[in-house]
């Protein structure tokens, strides 16, 4: 057994709180080295009546490891563990303990590992309602012009070439004359990236945190539109730009005109006064480089209190659900722990989005965010299905690693986009193969967590990095492409279905392994409903049987580019035969 | 290269802010497989223009691995990074980077490894006066009888044996008369079991967290206790006792005469009323199964208010310099990073230091504790030392795991304790071999962090577990061992004198591989300043030559147990000759 591959460590996503009852414990092994992992666990403080030994199941695998999980109530909502594994070579016995590798489980209580206990305020519990939503992130200025009175001077005619500052006229009324269009799509949550006063078009330079721009409407037509949506069963989440303010943000303006005299100056990050730009390089912390955003000092009680006050704000008077954290990483832990309490206290049921790109695993125990923009599983998806770099296989390993590290409930709400106002379009990504951009959007679809669609990727918008991506929605029925319309509307009511869709259970079973084999097939579970679906997402037709479990019949519930199932299993065959054409796909459900 | 064995994940250990201007970043490889690793560093939004390689030294090994650290300070608080490996072998460089291991470095920015920002109140920065601190813990009840005036009615003769119940009267006063002895061992910093008003002789079933236990003396007694130690330049740390009350608890005895109707009723955690026990199993959580000790709710605001008053005022009111936190993980993380705010609101060096037994990193992320109770380290110790469980090399591998397990200042501020009123006694671990003890104190005092001797350790007191190792202080001098205790002072004046003993660098340059060859060497370094400390715990005596380098030349500081020095290092020569006895020790310092 390769003892180096061997990984467990207390906490994060190793041994946590699914709920207020259920502790998870995972282990990582190399790949194929262990024939059967358990864990032995009982109560601290009585050991020896309590202690049991539990089978744990490999429930993810990436290209060097297997992760085991299991699942325990503990009566006191305590646990002291260790595990049992077994190589799958010499059929030996290895116990790990807290202090290493060991043949026989120690005397000394002290050296398993301790879960202490269940405390309920610990446990991560993100809202419920956001395993089942589906969301459209809209970029304002370029959805709809619903009100040409309140436009900018200088806007051109709705549908021209996007530029880094020029104007559509894009506004709520818009957005509120088309809810018919996102409500018939299936989508029940919308994200909005920024409504507050601000001189750009994107709006992430803030000037006003407590005003919706005047281009886009007011404060009252934002409250209509959210009224609107939630009689719809729309929920509405906004963007937070708490990172940085505007340059234009009246704090900073006084700050740069009165300098350290200002009654602002601590709210910034300054680096030497006074605040301007010296070879390029502001005097001041920015976002980047970019003089237009000053980093706001977010340790400073009065930031804080303005900040919160913003934050609660919108969900009191407007009723937004949520807020969407933008740059949610360079600002401080401490301030994000007391803008959750902030946040929940006013609506325990609002989602708390942060954008982070990267690993993201200190953010969500359960303190801080919800959920994070899931960059790591777009660019699995992106990888596979679009720029073709990914073999499936090597793409099966990238979700694995995935689900493995985070708990449980991370997945089920994670934030699963395929692609925004920060990168080019799908259908741009898949080189305008509308057929590969429909697996990548069936798989999100079919995926765990909450997936969200970039407004116009359903009519055939296409586009490059920004800019491109922000050009104006389609409206005209004639240049929509109705057939990716009709694909969307049908994969989104699939998921609302299906409850097994939105479980965290999910199992591959088939991955093609050279660059030409692009089929993939995975299994989703819930309860007793199970869904397979079946993909190929290169060019090459492949006719395959795929070993499953003897008896139980499978039936087609939809299919795209004539996907075939040939043959079930029965009582006596353990195989199905599929038949799966160039970019087709065919989604089968057993029959309970 | 073993990939497998190569780990790496932001944030926690691996990557760390060890300042506000300096980032720690770490990897681990298999032991002895990479010749070369480097940290591939930049600024995230101006990468290729600050792109750098910096060199990355072995910090810390263990049986599997090698830990690698390097440490950057970024100009603008940010870093992105990926390691760049060269396998001892092949000599092949392989790259690690977020989304795995490649060839090449990557094109994609986001591919890469990212601290996002270091924010200052994030920042783990725990009291700078710890580490230079040398404790010594207090059991009241068994330290000095000063006032008999006060001492329980059933109180037995001065040195008697412990039993779970029974008295001696030691108090407050009698810690006062024995400042002398406490300030002459060295020691600058007091632990204090506790003290607050309780029916048991441990106290650890707190009646009432506003008052001392009047068998030990009063508010106002303690104060002049505090005032004395401070006058002396010693610390004084109390236990706080928040993760259960005691059963004669005011709320606790109301909640049970009153049951659900009790405005104290939520203040507990109730599995169901009355609260009695049923099998011997409590109808409330307790601590363990003690009925003596219902767990307190520290999730309830007014509960939380209570024991905030409490931890403030007897900072504010009495002046104590820091909170030692019973069971400290079984309360939840929310309730401590408020009472760190709570505290350090009052003191911003005061001292949090949490008993945890286990691995302890959720809670020393700089939002909790300062510490916590090590007892990793006084598990490997006593193995070696004490049991001899463990060989020389083995030793040195589990203090390695420990050194790579946590940040810097988590090492450098560590609570190394090696007994105490829950453990058997040092010289009885240590089989009554003085010099074996000896030896383990060395190494406890030579070792990074704040070393804590337990009362009586110094004169020779031994003893079994609870209630044993709770026996009366021995005051007669014709009772007190002088040679134990006048190494102690040595021992201790030796870490005062060397700053070097409190660096967090430690590097082992010898340790014996069989069960009978206890030699043990290792450096100890700050700035220019060098030690080297060489010990024998083993019976069989030992001359050995030891590889350093040249031309440095080495003086004896200390010796113990005939000891020598044969030969030091020359410019021609880059071996030491050590003669080692057993059970001897030798301390060197290199010239400048």
């Amino acid at each position: 057994m390769m003892l180096e591959a061997v990984y467990h460590r207390p906490k994060q996503n190793w041994a946590y709180a699914y709920d207020k009852q259920t502790i998870h414990l995972r282990l990582r092994t190399k790949r194929n080295d262990c024939s059967q992992v358990e864990a032995i666990v009982g109560d601290k403080y009585t050991w020896k009546s309590t202690v049991e030994t539990i089978p744990m199941r490999i429930f993810a695998q990436d290209e060097l490891f297997d992760y085991w999980e299991t699942s325990v109530i503990p009566p006191y909502r305590r646990l002291r563990y260790a595990f049992q594994l077994v190589d799958a070579k010499t059929e030996q016995n290895i116990i790990m303990t807290e202090r290493g590798f060991v043949e026989e489980l120690p005397e000394d209580p002290n050296s398993f590992f301790d879960f202490p206990f269940i405390n309920p305020i610990d446990v991560f519990e993100p809202p419920a309602w956001v395993k089942d939503a589906v969301f459209y992130q809209i970029f304002p200025e370029r959805f709809a012009n619903g009100d040409p009175s309140i436009s900018p001077d200088n806007v051109e005619p709705w549908g021209g070439k996007p530029t880094p500052k020029n104007y559509f006229g894009g506004d709520l009324q818009g957005v509120i004359d088309h809810l018919d269009h996102i409500a018939e799509l299936g989508i029940n949550a919308i994200y909005f990236t920024p409504l507050f006063e601000a001189t750009t078009n994107h709006k992430y330079d803030t000037q006003d945190y407590l005003k919706v721009d005047p281009h886009f409407g007011t404060n009252e037509k934002l409250k209509e539109l959210v009224e609107a949506c939630h009689a719809r069963g729309i929920r509405v989440l906004l963007d937070a730009v708490f990172n940085h303010s505007g340059k234009t943000f009246p704090p900073f303006v006084d700050a740069q005109k009165n300098g350290q005299q200002s009654k602002y100056a601590d709210w910034f990050h300054v680096r030497s006064w006074p605040l301007e730009v010296v070879d390029g390089i502001p005097t001041y912390d920015t976002f980047a480089f970019e003089p237009l955003m000053p980093k706001l000092n977010t340790e400073h009680p009065e930031v804080k209190e303005y900040l919160f006050k913003v934050a609660r704000y919108w969900i009191e008077e407007i009723g937004v659900d949520g807020w969407r954290l933008d740059v949610a990483n360079e600002v401080d832990h401490q301030f994000w722990r007391e803008f959750r309490k902030v946040v929940k206290d006013v609506n325990p049921d609002a989602y708390i989005l942060g954008e982070v790109w990267h690993d993201s695993i200190m953010w969500l125990q359960g303190d801080q965010f919800d959920a994070v923009m899931n960059y790591p599983f777009t660019n699995a998806v992106l990888d596979f299905f679009g720029h073709q770099t990914l073999t499936a296989e090597a793409f099966t390993h990238a979700i694995g690693h995935q689900l493995a590290a985070y708990s449980q409930q991370v997945t089920e709400t994670a934030f699963n986009l395929l692609d925004s106002h920060d990168t080019p379009r799908l259908l741009t990504i898949c080189d305008s193969n509308e057929s590969a951009m429909k697996l990548a959007a069936l798989f999100q679809l079919t995926y765990p967590g909450t997936p969200c669609i970039y407004y116009g990727d359903e009519v055939g918008i296409d586009g490059g990095g920004d800019p491109d991506c922000r050009k104006c929605m389609v409206w005209e029925p004639e240049q929509q492409n109705t057939d990716l319309l009709a694909f969307y509307k049908e994969a989104i009511a699939l998921r609302h279905r299906h409850e097994a869709l939105r479980s965290s259970d999910i199992r591959f079973v088939h991955a093609g392994r050279d660059a030409s084999d692009g089929t993939l097939v995975y299994e989703r579970r819930e309860g007793s409903q199970r869904l397979l679906i079946a993909m190929n997402a290169r060019s090459t037709e492949t006719d395959f049987p795929l070993q499953v479990e003897q008896a139980t019949k499978w039936t087609t519930l939809w299919e795209h580019g004539n996907a075939q199932l040939i043959a079930t299993a029965t009582k006596q065959q353990d195989k199905l035969m599929l038949s799966l054409p160039a970019y087709s796909f065919i989604v089968l459900q057993a029959e309970a």
